[in-house]
């Protein structure tokens, strides 16, 4: 838990609180401290254990310091509905349940937990049953994933990248415009918050300039981040029947932080015909995917991990913070009708991104600083387009954003980006500098919705880089 | 069944069986037709219930024309381990138990059902319990598939490609001899055979030539088959820990025959710069993927659906079919160490493949012969290049072959080739002919590894064609 409070306090001095209109309105009696992400407005769920019996996971939702404990309220009978999947080790039932019983659970929770409830205010015997410091539990993935998938989706992420490999002239390759591209992705190598990443090995091409000269064999030189916001879905479509844009929301049970740690983004330097950086070293151009991808897209470089934040945030809870058209990119040309939203504008979230680097032995600094809300393609307008060939979504499947990039370049979502290809230094803590990531470097991603006087947060989104194997 | 009863005819008609040195040493008294492809040599491994009781899902063993109820034989104690993952409705515990487990159960149940063994012989009320019908039972998918990946290994299928789109010159790619270039997949739209598959709809180009005319919605046209293999995972690797190269096969549970369902093979011409086939209707230039996978690989085009043959033959079935140094491919150049393996000449099986395509009114037809000999990586090179990131396998994940084309013209595994980019008319039954697949077509894949007077089959890989969505 040391990391945790360092970074809270850390966070505190360094993400911007815009203002905002949501005002506090729901107490709890929990207490609850001013800057944490946990307050009675988010009850995000997740999945725990105690350090004295790990492997008894079950689903509980944070609120301030605490973790409520919900298969012990399930067991004694709170809820208006049939609960024991509170004592399941994932999230999937729940979020196979859909929307009612989220909403029933969610307005159950807020009762419970509210300073003018006595039922749990008042019974100090159930809240040691059911209310569990956070310092003292372990948490776990929060679903059994059964497929994760990668998009593509801020224009600015994507057109900083075309500017460095086709010019400003084709920043934007002619589909971008017209529908979210995505990959499959790697779903068992999505791994919950504090699992260590470790350096991963593969084939580099030989000689930088001539295929034909085969490969060799080594750790990845390049190892980059990307910030994320993933999505986990909720009830199933069935297989050849898309999911209507219209209904797209009910399908989705909420959002975690993401970090899509990339074989040095290589899958993007990969797709383009060169890598036009001589002033890095001359493994950029011959790192693992630049080799590997030939014909069908990113696989080593890209399945070697993914972390997420152990919390899942509710749409319930971001509600408030929907986008307005007024700040929400405009999608001209109109997307296509199965693609059209009549809700763009307000579809997707003002949630403030940070990602913050830490060397071995040095302290933490912020070297990115975005937003959510600079998603062009939304999280509906992703879902549906991934079914749209019939594709089925199960309960628990996660949808990455793609790496999420503001306009001004303190606001890149990755390294790539931020070192504009490794032609200039990132300034970390310490007086040191980076392109890309070194061994022992541990990588935090934070992000919060901001209301009056509360925020809605995710806790951390942390991992460490461990050496290759030899 | 009337589907299978045909089918096993009609095979029996048109497969050629090459002699073999293997012989027919054991014996059972079940009652096993001539030409099963489930004698007590195979004894692959599936889930199943019964039409009365569908959702009650277990796993059985195929022997001749029954299942053995192996829920059962677990219950009765006839195991000596615990044998209750047999009672689950997935194979994935199985799976995971490793080759221990997998070599005793297979002891066990290859001597319950032999001639000699009296236990099951001459006990009428096991085999009322343990012992049905398979025309009474259903199939369903044999695991909880948590990844599937497909790759691109058979040598013949690429060169193949190569030719028609890049010349005779640069048919394989410089990468190509040097790993099993792969992809990740779609787990969930794996299905068992007999799913119906619904043609997918999705973004098309609207001016074949200018990309920057945007896109029209409509259904895939050039809906195309991959004949494939593809292998169940066992035992799991942690993450951050490759599995070598002289472990791969403890990691490998079985096999199964896949059909890797295609929006028009799209996914290979869209990684090409243009489809230089005038003679083949414009859409083929603009259907789904060309449109859609810029700049991150096959998406919409593959992952409407996957179809597998329902029975698991397991590794130590197929023992006695390996392959030899002589006829299989020789890998020059030689892979680098990872790769390396020892026993390459033997690393892949003479198994016999058989695509048949009956119209929807039609007859059965075969319209390609090919074998799995003809793979040039083989399962353990790709578990092994999969996991050399460090990315995890766990028990039940599913990974893919790629097409298997064989040398002759007669032995290509996709109708891309069959019909040689659509310049071809490819024959079937009652004087039609194809380039791609119409709805209503149903197509099967069926293959055995043949021995001496008996054959090592998988059942039925097969699915229809149904209309797409207006």
């Amino acid at each position: 838990m040391l990391n945790y409070l360092l970074l809270a306090t850390h966070r505190t001095q360094t993400m911007s609180t815009s203002p905002s209109k949501k005002a506090k309105t729901e107490t709890t009696f929990v207490d609850v401290p001013s800057n944490s992400d946990f307050p009675i407005q988010n009850l995000p769920y997740g999945i725990f254990s105690t350090r004295e019996d790990p492997e008894n996971k079950r689903v509980g939702v944070a609120i301030g310091n605490l973790v409520l404990d919900l298969s012990v309220l399930a067991a004694e009978g709170h809820f208006t509905f049939d609960a024991s999947f509170f004592s399941e080790p994932t999230l999937n039932s729940f979020m196979a349940a859909g929307k009612t019983t989220w909403d029933a659970a969610r307005a159950t929770i807020k009762r419970l937990l509210s300073a003018e409830e006595p039922t749990l205010r008042d019974d100090v015997d159930l809240q040691n049953r059911a209310l569990i410091n956070q310092s003292d539990v372990l948490l776990h993935l929060p679903a059994r994933i059964g497929d994760y998938t990668d998009f593509y989706s801020s224009r600015e992420h994507a057109t900083n990248v075309g500017i460095m490999f086709r010019g400003k002239d084709n920043a934007l390759q002619p589909n971008w415009l017209h529908l979210p591209v995505g990959y499959h992705g790697r779903a068992s190598t999505v791994v919950v918050s504090g699992t260590d990443i470790r350096r991963p090995r593969g084939q580099l091409q030989a000689d930088n300039k001539d295929p034909s000269k085969g490969s060799v064999f080594g750790p990845s030189r390049l190892l980059d981040i990307e910030l994320e916001i993933g999505f986990f879905t909720g009830p199933a479509n069935n297989l050849g029947d898309p999911i209507d844009i219209n209904d797209a929301e009910k399908h989705i049970f909420g959002v975690v932080l993401m970090n899509d740690w990339s074989g040095m983004s290589m899958y993007l330097l990969s797709t383009f015909k060169q890598w036009r950086c001589p002033t890095v070293q001359t493994y950029i151009a011959r790192d693992i995917q630049k080799w590997e991808y030939v014909p069908l897209g990113p696989f080593g470089a890209k399945n070697f991990g993914t972390t997420i934040s152990p919390w899942v945030v509710t749409l319930a809870a971001l509600e408030p913070f929907r986008t307005e058209p007024s700040f929400g990119p405009v999608q001209d040309p109109a997307p296509l009708p199965y693609l059209l939203d009549a809700n763009y504008g307000k579809g997707t979230y003002d949630i403030a991104l940070e990602v913050d680097l830490k060397p071995e032995n040095g302290d933490y600094a912020v070297i990115s600083k975005s937003n959510y809300r600079y998603m062009y393609w939304n999280m509906k307008q992703q879902l549906v387009h991934h079914t749209i060939t019939g594709c089925s979504m199960n309960p628990g499947d996660l949808l990455g954003s793609g790496t999420i990039s503001g306009k001004t370049e303190d606001s890149f979502g990755s390294m790539l980006e931020l070192s504009w290809q490794g032609t200039k230094e990132i300034a970390i803590a310490n007086g040191e500098t980076r392109k890309f990531l070194k061994d022992g470097d541990t990588i935090n991603i934070r992000g919060f919705a901001q209301g009056n006087g509360y925020r809605i947060g995710f806790g951390d989104c942390l991992g460490k880089i461990i050496p290759a194997h030899l």
